[in-house]
């Protein structure tokens, strides 16, 4: 018996409710990382928002990376036909890592300027490196062409399927150059991880298509 | 080949279900920074209590406006027809504005009525003119003639267009002045943003349209 | 023109996407009032758990206060055919006394048992006093014959509109009761708020219909 | 008169985003647990990272849980055909378990590896057994073949019915088990707990289904 559109729309559609609620917090919670400086003069208030320029860095870096994966997460799952378990079970890894991500920008933020800025550079890019490999096996296996009937609804070797797989695949190795920098420098480490955001803000077909 | 009308809507409605998230975390983060008084007698409660009116006062101004930023993205979207990547990114650069709300307000909330009163509240109003570029800029994207196919449902020169025109263009510049009051008088500054966030509760169509 | 269907049922959906937004966030931040006990022995946590029992009451009661709020905002809006600029205000004041729910929440936690704790539950009550008349100012015009059209799908004197005017219109007052009982005690009127939420957690037809 | 599909449809619909938004919202609000080590220096932070072991470990535990949780959820829903006043209310009461688990989470975070871990993972295995309760007078009301009409769309005997009666009895024995292993060792109650959420990870049919 076949599942009617409308069933697998819901059934996609809850997934999809789900993921963006915990993207939706995830992103509003690292506001709760911009502390109000405490007992201060007008004039102290000027210095001490000013200092908190590891804060407001850290927060836009995080802000913009949580804000491009969910578009990636949005593009995967537009073209999703139906759901199983295990695909249920994979994003929710991809999910753990993207919760998390407060709390290694809360270690950025608190450290950086001073001594152990280093290793808190390495926790913060290195958990993009994992997150970055949970979307690549989500994807591959989204896209896997040994799952019949298909998960997708347009066929392996379609266009849009080739171009994420070549966008993606850059992830991991990118995120993995920000983790190797954090041993030179942490500010360098956070810069790269900036930069990758905005290069993954531009939209998927002026990137490298894997051909 | 034509996308489904069923696929446009799962679409857009994602947008929107990760924008609600985000507006209704931010709105309602707000309250932690509504804070219990400690260690007080029961008259003490009183006083403390009564005390802490700019924490009030920035809560309520605050959800307000976000609010009434909740009810324009709505207006917005229900003229949507379609999404691209750019207008993913736009959203999201005006949900960063959103979700940074309770920082400013906790600002205010902590230094209204102590010295460093005027620069929290130029930190404010100045974040609600952000903000208010950033619709301005989504707005014009999302109405712009030159994008073919068209975002909107409705014909860049429609009346429901040109009412939002006209009542956006006043967004910044009225929040400009709040800014601008704020060099001035604090309070000043925070009673123009509650008037603004009022004067916006109105229905559209009793404000000028632009013609 | 007429809107079709698809069009309005979208429209309403948004409304209640972003009210169940709050809904949720308003009734999940509750949890962060449940504070762990610092630095105790083993014997001394137990107790320090046991003590904590002003908290898990407010938990509770405000937990069951804000879950019957959902329930009723659904049931309302189950009867909804379409969505107005006006409605939309009207949902976000009461919106803005859920959201605020955890704050006297709060208050009842830090003060039951000590002084100030009438102050407290008086606040508490008396903010769920304004949360009731603010459901029946929304129902009232939801539910208003002079509306054209009319914004709900059901006739002003269909059984059901009935039956839920007769069930709002005992919130005001029994909540007034517990705002008042909180003069001479406040476990008396925490109490009576918790039996209100329970009476409310009955189906309604269970409850005299206003004939 | 018959309540069309899509009526049905928004009905479940608005009962699963609320859920959903509690799920999103409790498992993210988990990462809140994750503490920042303060003043420390290079060496110093990565001991104190590596010695918050039992926050990570509560964390993975707590999130793999809820993720559990929340796919049995979506599990029994996709099985609903429509929501009455009592369903709302018993889910309503899963809910409240689900929200509550960053506290016990936070106290396990704690405690353990201190005096008192034993009464810490007795609270946190306690409160598994109390959710796994609610889930089963959930189901059972969902699948009772008492209510006319039923609320699943599916008979009472079919086999994806059978299949979760035979997965959810074994809940609550399970992690009864885990408390009272929390009399011994907190750490192996917690194992346990862990355990379990890898168990139901595994998809159902690979479960003993009760025949």
């Amino acid at each position: 018996m076949e599942a009617s559109r409308s069933d697998i729309e819901k059934e996609t559609g809850r997934l999809e409710a789900f993921s963006d609620g915990v993207y939706a917090i995830a992103i509003t919670l690292l506001v709760l990382e911009l502390k109000v400086p405490q007992e201060l003069s007008g004039p102290g208030l000027r210095h001490a928002l000013a200092g908190q320029w590891p804060d407001y860095a850290a927060f836009l870096v995080s802000f913009a990376t949580i804000g491009i994966m969910w578009i990636n997460h949005h593009r995967l799952f537009t073209l999703v036909r139906r759901v199983d378990h295990l695909l249920l079970v994979l994003n929710l890894f991809l999910l753990l890592g993207v919760t998390v991500v407060p709390f290694p920008t809360s270690l950025v933020s608190r450290y950086l300027g001073h001594d152990g800025e280093r290793l808190a550079a390495l926790v913060y890019a290195g958990w993009y490196v994992v997150i970055a490999i949970a979307f690549n096996v989500l994807w591959r296996y989204m896209s896997s062409a040994a799952r019949k009937p298909a998960l997708l609804r347009v066929p392996p070797d379609s266009p849009e399927v080739r171009a994420i797989h070549g966008q993606f695949a850059f992830g991991p190795p990118l995120y993995a150059l920000a983790f190797v920098a954090a041993f030179w420098s942490a500010v360098a480490s956070l810069a790269i991880c900036g930069g990758l955001a905005l290069l993954f803000l531009t939209p998927p077909r002026t990137l490298p298509a894997g051909r």
